[in-house]
């Protein structure tokens, strides 16, 4: 594991960063199990369009989102016991997407048909594999997250679509120091505090985390609608970031009461999940919960909570949608970085590594 | 004449139903007459801008939909005793295309002259000739339609637009057994009956003959609304496709009260005209009309006639449009072709050899 | 100087017309300075996207509207003392596009800029300089518009996005005939009166000036409803082309009072300031401003004659997009120039010679 102070530096950022392939033989987030229950969810994921339902049983599927018949949408049939049938003229898959039904006719040719994909549901969330050539079947588990089984958690969450490609999405959440000039009414807070917090980013594996901590900073909005702070704040905010989602743990105590060291602190929480997938190399599915840890009025509390992280989340899609937008308009300028990118930056060595192995 | 017993097999449908050229030296459907009435109307038909008008002696004539001056859509223009007159300068034109009159200036110079297409009007429709090069004039008169002059038939249309190929119209109309998947709600009924319906298939010339049975079968709810059918009945679907345009024939009478091959039997009928005519290569006009034969509350039951056919052809619509959009989507990947697709691949071999011919 | 009588012939429009670009070393009308006030301005012009601000100061300025740290556009930011913020992680440019501030980080790169337009105010309007390499700083001033100084008139305005290229806005502006048949409710009046009118075109340097007079003629709506008019009226139309802009000034007397050449002549006046800017080669801004010389009831008289300019805009509108539209429908079609259209071809051979000088 290696540890970084940050060391501003300009460098120049190349364009190929505008149309981004994506990396394969791992799981992506597919879509929160409360999208898929009577009713089939289309839903295209990586350039594939899929259709995800589930059975009377509670066992979720993801085929290939067209009958082999006509092309029809599967999305647009009906859930039956042992699949989905189509709406057009009746015929039925299984899980497999192997036809099992033509009404009418007896002979089931054997290409009849459609790809299925290994998906699996833990906690809140719908899992999707991707592999490559050869590596169809899913050669590990999906990642886990232990916050939807914490009872002492609240969740809700909700799935965006960004008009921009799931980079961009991790660069703004792998820095938080926008907090200050995006989300000024909500989370956001002092600006300069953010900008001049300090900083470690350290990277392993496959992740990177990024840990600033603003002692004796202004408590913003949605911090003091939720919890009875005295007065000033240790902050913190700790982002683990994975290729398929970030982790965002984001908090406050009361002006030195408690160590920001110690992981059973007091105070407010925020536990935040945030499945970036790709849709396709220009747009992307944002798939989130948040959790967060009230001691009274719980219910009003938790509403408030997911207003607020729905109203930041709102700011970041306006920001991160005239981004790209501006981007393609501007091709291939140059872009310089700055202090705030080097957690962003190891978390595209990490995708441009995955993309080639 | 060939008569064919279905016998399902599996083919392989090529991707070339994708962007169909169209057939020339014949009559399409272009609007329906009270489309045409005291405004000019701009259509695209088989790629040509149009513009059609009737002047006040009450005949149609179809443009060029564009001024020679400076190419505005006479669509925008007037109606004049002699002609159409475009909306930014005043020019003038005949039904053969030639400017009259130029305000302003004398000499009118011989160019000043805009392609005319031959129409002609027959009851409730307008037909439009497209002619392959040496072949403008018409080789022949426009299909003949009798429905709309019989007293025992009451009727009414409307013209759709479809973002889909005309041919993914015709598959549609070709096979009647969808009603009972798509249409549950309207001229549906049991799923089953459809399927396992008694199907002929029969091909003369440019014509396909698809006729189905279903003997016993339980009424759909918008024949019962319309007729007072005792239990169930003896119901025929009969579809005669030409290129230009489809006859539906559908009906029922009591179970078991006369037979089916009496072309003068009673009970519920339904005679549509279906015509299909491209706009694009990726999008198509559906001109119909529904005609009924109600014996009391005319107006009330024809007033729900329609309704109801609109109704289906709005689900169609969404089904159709839904296919194309996939078909693209998923690009040459093969689809195969089940019982029910006898009729619409023979209808495909015909258009194909008139495009080639 | 030429003077011309019409001569009118037809000739062959050919169809570069359809993706012209653009003259530069020239000042473009930029927008209304009532438009930059508190807010940054994003608007694209000549294929560039600029953004336009005002500092507390009053001053105007231009930049190339991304930041070019992650190229969100600086029109999402606010405006500060000394220049404008980036609203992604505050980065501040000044009027020059150097960026005088990163949050959080003392050094600032050398490169971290971004491009500067030169603009200047004047009257109502801001005016932008396109140079062509090598001639970046304006080699003159903007033109000058002295009606927005004349105490005599009151004026307003406002800006109008146009789906077609710049030049068609010309060909309409510089061609009053249209009011006849376009804008039949307001300004236009009897058609034939207008298509017959006397006119003289005239060429001098990169100007052209079309006059326009129709003695004895009914005044339109819009004139009656502004002006005592006691019958029939002289009336005039006085068009001056310059490559960024057109003057038009139209107006009437009553009839046989005074004489059409005398400048000081009294009646009632429409002074119209028409900025017409390129977007990119398929869009355009129609920047306007129109005075006009009430003699009572000022306030309501100006509201209603703005209001019958801006429905008028609205009706030229409607005709020059369908005709752009139309154009690239039909492509490479020849369109036959008629007697209205000397003005237009001066004019766009004004524009011809100077985008290849």
């Amino acid at each position: 594991m290696t540890v970084q102070q940050i060391n501003p530096k300009e460098t120049v950022s190349t364009e190929e960063i505008k149309r981004p392939t994506f990396p394969l033989d791992m799981w992506y987030v597919a879509a929160l199990g409360k999208e898929v229950q009577d009713k089939p969810l289309g839903r295209t994921l990586l350039n594939h369009s899929i259709v995800f339902y589930r059975t009377p049983d509670g066992k979720v599927s993801a085929l290939e989102d067209r009958c082999c018949h006509r092309n029809l949408p599967l999305s647009l049939g009906t859930i039956d016991e042992s699949g989905i049938r189509c709406g057009y003229h009746g015929m039925l898959y299984d899980g497999t997407g192997k036809c099992i039904e033509i009404p009418g006719q007896d002979k089931i040719p054997s290409r009849a048909r459609v790809s299925a994909y290994p998906v699996k549901e833990q906690g809140a969330l719908i899992w999707i594999w991707f592999g490559s050539e050869g590596n169809e079947e899913p050669t590990c588990e999906p990642p886990n997250y232990d916050v939807h089984n914490d009872e002492r958690y609240h969740y809700d969450g909700d799935v965006y679509q960004y008009d921009a490609p799931f980079q961009l999405i991790h660069d703004n959440l792998l820095d938080l120091s926008h907090l200050g000039y995006v989300h000024l009414q909500t989370i956001g807070g002092d600006a300069k505090t953010h900008m001049n917090a300090e900083m470690t980013v350290e990277a392993e594996g496959d992740s990177v985390k990024v840990v600033r901590k603003m002692p004796s900073s202004t408590p913003p909005p949605t911090y003091t609608a939720a919890y009875p702070f005295k007065g000033k704040v240790d902050r913190w905010q700790e982002i683990v970031f994975h290729p398929s989602h970030l982790e965002i743990w984001t908090g406050a105590v009361d002006e030195n009461t408690e160590s920001l060291d110690d992981p059973e602190r007091g105070g407010f929480h925020l536990k935040g999940f945030h499945g970036v997938t790709p849709q396709t190399e220009d747009t992307s599915f944002y798939i989130w919960t948040q959790a967060s840890n009230p001691t009274s009025n719980q219910t009003e509390i938790m509403k408030k909570v997911i207003e607020q992280t729905a109203l930041t989340f709102d700011e970041d899609k306006v920001v991160i949608e005239a981004q790209y937008a501006n981007m393609k308009r501007f091709g291939k300028k140059r872009m310089i970085d700055i202090h705030v990118d080097v957690g962003a930056n190891r978390a595209r060595r990490i995708i441009e590594r995955l993309k080639n192995s």
